[in-house]
Formats: structure tokens, C-alpha cells, sequence
């Protein structure tokens, strides 16, 4: 097996988010469940925007922010992911590829245009995500390709691929290439609805060890196991994963392997201004400390060190270096 | 006289910011003048947009800026500028609506597209921008509406309006419009560089009191009257203006009028985080407590609070209510 080329290559649908403030009395008058994310066609996406308060236009999609983490690290990292050929397109590329992340696929030259997400951050910090797919959708199998997927140490996918009709498709070609070279495979389950959406497919890749390492919040694992009880559901994955990290907020997380479970505190931060993009940096943490084999511990402390970057500011990709973050915390 | 429609209306142009981290070394390299507004062609704009970092687009200009911070603190407030009906311009139409400020100009069909602001913040807060005016150079006197600037009891013009080939002709016609219905006319120097372009016509609208209230950092007064003497600038300020406040960061402001100068200290704050806005917020805070027929010094404490709320963040406009916040300085 030949020294990867990247630390960690992401797939993902490459969305740019449109980040405003708003009370609980928006999210209850427009239907929304608080903290998830919701698909929209482009109807109500006009509706929303429409009703929405002034916002912020920022690169995101979950996977492509834990890539351009990964990037903040010092990780060599690349994405794959669909954008059209228009305005957002061109914002959503030039700001990954500024972050020093490859990215190579082609933007679609027609077609629905580049996929948005209308994130509503209410006064304690969560967000709730209102995404249209847009381009997101015509990401296909051909738009992988197998010796990318073999240069990098890591291939990390999101849950969100099951909701474009073909991606799945793609995830799957991704992940049998990965292998393939001997490649590691990480999924997170992106969310408690598409979880629910997708619940025996997303158990079928853990238990057939198609992914080799699983990021879960607690929502999300007891949306997979269809349980509100913790433990049970900790018990069961460990029956499931090779490796599994479930995030609980404040209270940090749990690396659940075959060797055992271990919880490791969150990074106390003053003032929590927006939650989006936690996960996502969370993730980033973890997989460049694997990357660097790093042990569980030190990749969870990185892991937690990034969600405390990225919650104290507007927006879900890091304002600080993360490297320099780290580096002062002796982590690095 | 009857009973103005609008407390504040501003002209000036209409620009979407894209601000990103940069270092000292980035601004040296590109041969910036930190602090300064240049403006750039389309060639220029390409190679900085290429060469810095990833960023953050949120719709700006600093005249559209106080309108909206005008807004946040209650005001009833209207805007006047030109974008292209691009994807650019249609978020920044959406973003000054959704902050409630009244905005009928119609966007430009063809021509250059909508103008945006490459704003580079320095790890010290300070923001360098780097403007491509596109669409908002075809501001015409007849995008003016006499009826309109009737209607607002104050009009506030951005001294940037002097770059725009014709939209020094749409000034000259608003502040004839004011004058005729017996309103007020404000005018801010906008930048230290932008007054060196235009210092004999800047004095010009002053002495022939075109302009009733005028807003200048320090630089920008300095420049207006070529001296690095601060009180001898004061005092020619005195002789010049009606009113006059002169901004001095973090060491507060002075007001001055033929009755007397006085010095109103800046609001502390925790830490700065990005300066961009913070002129513009205080003359928000300003012209709203004048609207409101504010006493000078009440004034002068909404402008500082404003200026403090948007330096703490990311955007040069105003992330919490404004009104909230000056109720609970017990201000209003």
C-alpha cells in the first residue's frame, strides 16, 4: 500500500447556506422541527426566503465543512461533490479551493442551480436547516473516481448522500474503491430524520462493515436504533461498528469501540452564538487526528476542540486556524 | 411642512461584501493601504477575489449599512441604489427588505454586474477593502424621486457617491429636494482616500451648506483639511459646518457645532473582532436619535453603542436588535 496522496477525501452535497436569525415563533409558524434539517422543494424555498430575515451567504454542506476542518488541521484533503456553473457554484468553489482543498468535480452546465441551505439560528444558538438539493441532485456514480478515492487514507461520506436519487450510487462506488486500497471508510448519519428516512440501509453499512468508522449524535443513534434509551443503544453499536463516535452537545462524547467505551468532555466555551456546522467540525477533528494516527483520545480532544471553534461564531466552517488552535493545546 | 414618511433615507451604493480573514503580510503583498477603500477594475478584482481567502458574502455599502442599522433601532427607513438583477443583486435586494428598509430602485437588466467590496480583516479587527462598483455606477439622477427624499425628514449621503461617474448628479438633485421641503441633508467623507479624490468639492458642499450634519473618522478629517493638527481641524470643522461629529475609534467621538464642542467616550468592548461597519453603525445610532429629535449627547451614545455592537462580530451590520439594546441602556 502506497503513502495516500490525502489525508482525507469527503463526498458530499455542495451546498451554500443562507444563515439568519430568527424566534421559535418563525420555526412553530412555518412547520419546522427545531435542529433538524427539512428538504424543500423550490416553492417553498422561495416561500421561506421569502419570510426569512436578512442573512449571510456562506459556503457549507456537512461533509465539505469537515473537509475544509480537516484543511484547518493541516490535513491534505479533497471533496467531491455537485455545484452548477452560477453564482453560488462559483462562491461554493473558489472558498473550498481557498481552503486549500482539492476539488475537481465538474460544475453541471444546466440544471437546477446550485443547492441551498436557509439555516434559522434561534437566540440559543441551534439551527434549524431548510435545504433545496438543487445541482446537489445529478451528483452520479461517474463523478467518482476510483484512483482519487484510492490516494487518501480516509473516505468520509455523509448520510445526507441518500437523499439525492443517485448519490447513494456514487457513496457505494466510493466506498468499494476505498477498500479496495486497503483505504478506511467513515460515514456520519447527518441527522435524525434522514436517519429515519433511511434507517435499514444506514444499519445494513454499519453491520456489513461497509463503513469502518460511524459519527452519531445522540439523536441520531436513537433514531437508528429506534430507542430513547442511551446505553441500549451504546450497547448496540458496539455489537455493530468497527468504531463509533457519539456526540452528546456539552457533555461531550463517547468512542465506542470492540475494546471498550470511553467518554471524553467537551471544550467549555463562553457564549454559544450559532451551533451550525458543531458535527461537522467535530468530525474534522477526529478524522485528521486518525489520520495522523493519533489514539482515540487525542482524535476526540481535536475533535471537541473544533466544535468549540466553530459554535462561538456565525457560520459552520472555522474562523481560526484550527493547526495553531490545536498546537496551543499541546494536541499537536 | 406635514409629517415625514421616513425618518432616514439613504443614497449610496449598493454593494455586497465578501470579507475574509487575511494577515498583514497578505495586504504588503497586494500593495493595499490598510484601512483604505480602493477601488478596483474588473481585472483587479478577479486576482485578489482569486488570491485570498475563503469568505463570508453578506450584503454591504456603507450608506445601505446605517440604513439598515437606522432600521434596527426602530426608524422608518429607506434606501436608494443601483444593483444588477443578478444573484448578487437579488440578495442584496432581499437582505435590506427582510431589515424592513424601504428599496424601489430597479435593478440594472444589462451592464456590469452587481458591485461588490473585497473586505480583508487583519488579526488587529481592521477591515481593507478593495470595491468593484459594476452596477452601481450607473446611479443616474433620475433614479431620484423628489417625492421620496420629501419624505424623509433626514437625507444621508455617502461621500463614495463622488466615484460613480453620474451619481454626484443624483446627490446634487436629493439634497435639493430635501432643502426644498425643508428637510435635513447629511453627508458622511466615507474614507480618508476618497477625500483626497474629491477634498476641494467636499469643502465645497460644507461651506455652502448643502450639507447640514457631516460624519468624519479622523483620517478623513485630516485629509479634508490637509493637517495633521487635530484641533485646529476641529476648529475649521466649526467654522465650516452646521453639525459635525468626528469619529476617533476607540477614544469616542466629538460633536461639534457652532454652540461648543463636546467629546462622548466609546462604548468598551470585550474584544474586536472585525471593524468593518463600525462608521457606518455610528451614524446610524446618530441620525435615528436625531430623527427622533435626540438631544446631541444621547446622539452621540446611540452611535457609540451601534459602532460597539458591530465591531464584536463578523458584517458590518448589526447582528442583534438595536432598538433592544438601547432600551436596555435605557437610551430610548
Amino acid at each position: 500500500m502506497s503513502e495516500p496522496r490525502y489525508d482525507v477525501l469527503g463526498i458530499g452535497n455542495a451546498i451554500v447556506d443562507v444563515i439568519a436569525r430568527a424566534d421559535e415563533d418563525f420555526l412553530v409558524a412555518h412547520g419546522m422541527n427545531k435542529g433538524g434539517m427539512a428538504l424543500i422543494d423550490e416553492d417553498r424555498a422561495e416561500a421561506i426566503y421569502r419570510a426569512m430575515g436578512s442573512g449571510v451567504e456562506i459556503s457549507g454542506g456537512s461533509a465539505a465543512n469537515t473537509i475544509v476542518g480537516c484543511a484547518s488541521f493541516g490535513a491534505r484533503a479533497a471533496f467531491v461533490g455537485k455545484v452548477k456553473n452560477d453564482e453560488l457554484g462559483n462562491i461554493f468553489a473558489r472558498d473550498i479551493r481557498a481552503a486549500k482543498v482539492a476539488f475537481e468535480t465538474p460544475a453541471a452546465k444546466d440544471g437546477p442551480s446550485t443547492a441551498r441551505s436557509y439555516i434559522l439560528v434561534t437566540p440559543d444558538g441551534e439551527r434549524t436547516m431548510n435545504t433545496y438539493l438543487g445541482a446537489a441532485q445529478n451528483l452520479y456514480a461517474d463523478d467518482i473516481d476510483p484512483r482519487l478515492i484510492a490516494d487518501a487514507a480516509i473516505t468520509y461520506l455523509e448520510g445526507y448522500l441518500w437523499d439525492p436519487s443517485h448519490a447513494k450510487e456514487a457513496f457505494k462506488k466510493a466506498a468499494k474503491a476505498a477498500h479496495d486500497a486497503k483505504r478506511m471508510v467513515a460515514l456520519t448519519l447527518s441527522d435524525a430524520f434522514c436517519v429515519d428516512r433511511y434507517r435499514d440501509e444506514f444499519i445494513q453499512l454499519v453491520r456489513s462493515k461497509t463503513v469502518d468508522l460511524l459519527f452519531a449524535n445522540e439523536a441520531e443513534l436513537h433514531s437508528l436504533y429506534q430507542t430513547s434509551d442511551f446505553d441500549g443503544a451504546i450497547a448496540a453499536l458496539q455489537k455493530d461498528c468497527r468504531l463509533a463516535v457519539v456526540t452528546r452537545s456539552e457533555k461531550g462524547c463517547v468512542v465506542v469501540s470492540p475494546n471498550g467505551i470511553e467518554a471524553i468532555p467537551a471544550f467549555p466555551v463562553a457564549r454559544v452564538v450559532d451551533t451550525t456546522g458543531a458535527g461537522d467540525l467535530f468530525a474534522a477533528g477526529f478524522l485528521f487526528g486518525l489520520a495522523r494516527n493519533k489514539d482515540h483520545h487525542v482524535c476526540a480532544r481535536l475533535a471537541a476542540l473544533a466544535a468549540a471553534e466553530v459554535i462561538q461564531h456565525i457560520g459552520a466552517r472555522p474562523e481560526s486556524s484550527l493547526q495553531a488552535l490545536a498546537a496551543q493545546h499541546g494536541l499537536i
